[in-house]
């Protein structure tokens, strides 16, 4: 992978915390202030990437090994970051990514219990040397997630959000341990407040962190 | 992986090198003697892994990358393994299986160039340590490999046929070095002789290198 002229900035989180209506928000309020900005999320609409994440996310697959999960998550990463994302850093984009490897490390690799190492090694494979610069981590205790996506979205639960209380409780231990890991790149942020405010944190964040809103 | 009281034989090589035709016969020269086989090849009659075989083969993916490719096969034969190869294994079958790792490492690995340690490595995470005990190399020039399929088979060429032939020599070369590498695994048998040749000859090296004729 080359270096590129953009700024690759990544969202994790359990379920329910948020994040899709605050990367939404922030991505408005870049562009107010004139910010070349990409907003995606895996598989992002690419057609191979889409196909694998439809065979993780069938129902009917529920004697799907959680080693084969993680292989096709990082299959379906990989194929995401080189068609859309690193083009959109070479053409100078602020890339907006919902969910990347954190998400393999934590949900596959901590609370499966496949290994954080050994996830990252698959991913190490997918990505190569493309990390994000900065990581916003919306940290929520997962009743309250949980609580959201059935009584707000409407939407019905899929196989992941099935899983029990013990595992997203897991979740949100494997996030902590990864921001305690890496306090230069992941952020912090209380997804228990209002959308509005977490989006002016995060717009506090980028000044001190990146050069996105140097100009 | 738990130890099994099974025997694990894989078959290798080019296209058209005639391995389907030699394994029935082989399977049908073993149950006669006595002994209980299990014929597989990945994806192997698995539902997952067959889907993930349908995005891997789709001729319309010609701008699948490399290492998703990998990522891919890694995921459908960590599928196959868990689901249909460790219980036949399990039940004291001999598991003749059609291709396995060593394809990755001299496809994707040696012939596409991503490096047989790198894909060695998300192999590993795939198989853990199950292993086959023999493996079967069928070796042939891939002009006459190549001039069987389009000619004899019928069958129209997929998108692995139809790559160049400096693609399909690096392949051989591929599997030279890994039979170079592995020679108490690896039996390279000429595949330019009759399927009664060579069938007779994985029986006596079967006789020779395994426990499974001394009945």
């Amino acid at each position: 992978m080359m270096s590129t002229t953009g700024t690759f900035i990544t969202f994790e989180g359990g379920e329910g915390a948020g994040k899709t209506t605050a990367i939404n928000l922030l991505a408005e309020r870049l562009k107010e202030l004139g910010v070349k900005v990409l907003v995606t999320r895996e598989p992002g609409g690419i057609p191979i990437a889409e196909r694998i994440r439809e065979v993780i996310l069938d129902t009917s697959h529920t004697s799907m090994d959680p080693r084969t999960e993680a292989l096709l998550y990082a299959a379906a990463r990989r194929q995401h970051l080189v068609e859309k994302v690193i083009p959109a850093l070479n053409q100078g984009n602020i890339v907006l990514c919902d969910r990347f490897v954190d998400s393999s490390l934590v949900y596959q690799g901590f609370a499966r219990g496949l290994g954080m190492d050994a996830v990252e090694e698959i991913n190490a494979f997918a990505i190569q040397d493309t990390m994000p610069e900065l990581t916003f981590w919306f940290d929520i205790n997962p009743v309250i997630g949980l609580a959201r996506i059935t009584s707000n979205d409407g939407r019905e639960l899929n196989r992941l959000d099935q899983e029990s209380m013990s595992f997203h409780l897991k979740v949100r231990e494997g996030y902590a341990r990864l921001a305690k890991k890496h306090p230069e790149r992941i952020v912090c942020i209380d997804a228990a407040v209002s959308t509005e405010e977490i989006v002016k944190q995060m717009i506090d964040i980028l000044r001190e962190k990146t050069r996105i809103l140097d100009i």
